[in-house]
């Protein structure tokens, strides 16, 4: 039994079996749907983010680890941390493994992911400049949303719209076409240099248009085909 | 029935219970004594290390992630990525955590330490150099060696001799006295920022002396009090 649903606010009970639906469900809250042992990111890897960014476009894309400890649901508060006076939105795709995976070529990418959802790369702008090093700034309880579910059978990962919104307002706005190093390129990337495990994440990266958050605000992460990460600010 | 050594090399039958020992086993190997949910490691956090990386002396420590898919054991090869053709040792204490730990003080940080062990920070300096992010550079399978075992009992965890060989020769040779954060301040500052799980480990980061290992060499990191972690380099 699971849980069908078209606009992701609604639910009706889901029988695998039969492929039918049933009855409306009211579910309490969903959780991540999955908690990685590593959240695998990587910076700069929008054209138009990384000249906002005044860096050049990288030959390579530049990885950053996230903790699993700042994952986080649909629906939970992103908490300001006392340490920042910025802290930003970051829409992206996250791929999630799906078989374990080690030196893969990025033809053969599809077999090791299990599917794709929302993510935000929540970052404490003030102390990602201030450190030099970006992992302080990415690490913060909280600062992984992740969700709401994982699409796997999506036709195409790198053709579709990506947004942030903050308060029902646009911030973001582009394609996963834009994306320098695709998911199959991340994926033979990042597996020659670790193992990815089943549930581990790879974060794609962010397009331009980031900025801040400020406590009371509600940010949203919607990518065509999978869904809305929504998340308030506290 | 544990198992009860004083040189690293030999072990006894040692019954906690009774507090005795019996004869004398072969252990095949040692594996890895924690497999941590993730490694928080520290930059430049001695002083003749920041001076002779040419940093500043940082005023808050300067933090990266390594991933638990790198970590090996006691004896097992540290295995030369294709990518790079300068891997480094670098000598750390590593903090094993025992309690679930957020915001805590540094006055009260042994509530929640386990205890210590060795750790070898492996890192390949040119990718380090290329990337201006370290993430890359220190999360290759068999970069994050952690053993030979966790002491629970070390009267004083930053008045330790710290060493690191290569081939038997001295090429680190420092005390945890020389720390710029202690274990504590790290417990209180890590924690600050996202919450440590028993099992999670912070390694405090490596004196001066950093330098090259080559394939065929053995690496040997030694901690006062604690014993000798020793990986050959494939």
């Amino acid at each position: 039994m699971g849980f069908a649903t078209e606009d992701g606010q609604n639910f009706l009970r889901y029988d695998s079996s039969t492929r039918t639906t049933g009855g409306r469900v009211d579910l309490e809250r969903l959780l991540a749907p999955v908690v990685p042992g590593k959240i695998v990111a990587v910076g700069l890897n929008y054209r138009d983010h990384a000249r906002e960014m005044a860096h050049e476009i990288p030959k390579e894309p530049v990885l950053f680890i996230k903790p699993s400890t700042a994952v986080i649901g649909p629906g939970e508060a992103i908490r300001y941390p006392s340490q920042s006076s910025r802290v930003d939105y970051e829409a992206e795709l996250a791929v999630v493994i799906g078989r374990t995976c080690k030196d893969a070529p990025a033809a053969s990418a599809r077999d090791f992911i299990l599917g794709y959802t929302c993510f935000n790369d929540v970052t404490a702008r003030d102390l990602q400049a201030k450190d030099g090093q970006w992992t302080r700034a990415k690490s913060f309880d909280t600062f992984a949303p992740l969700g709401p579910w994982i699409v796997t059978d999506l036709h195409d990962p790198h053709d579709l719209e990506l947004t942030a919104r903050v308060n029902g307002e646009i911030r973001q706005s582009s394609s996963t076409a834009n994306l320098i190093f695709n998911s199959f390129d991340l994926v033979e990337f990042v597996s020659h240099v670790m193992t990815l495990n089943p549930g581990d994440v790879i974060a794609t990266g962010t397009p331009a248009g980031i900025g801040p958050m400020n406590r009371g605000d509600e940010v949203e992460i919607g990518i065509q085909g999978i869904g809305v990460l929504r998340n308030p600010v506290v």
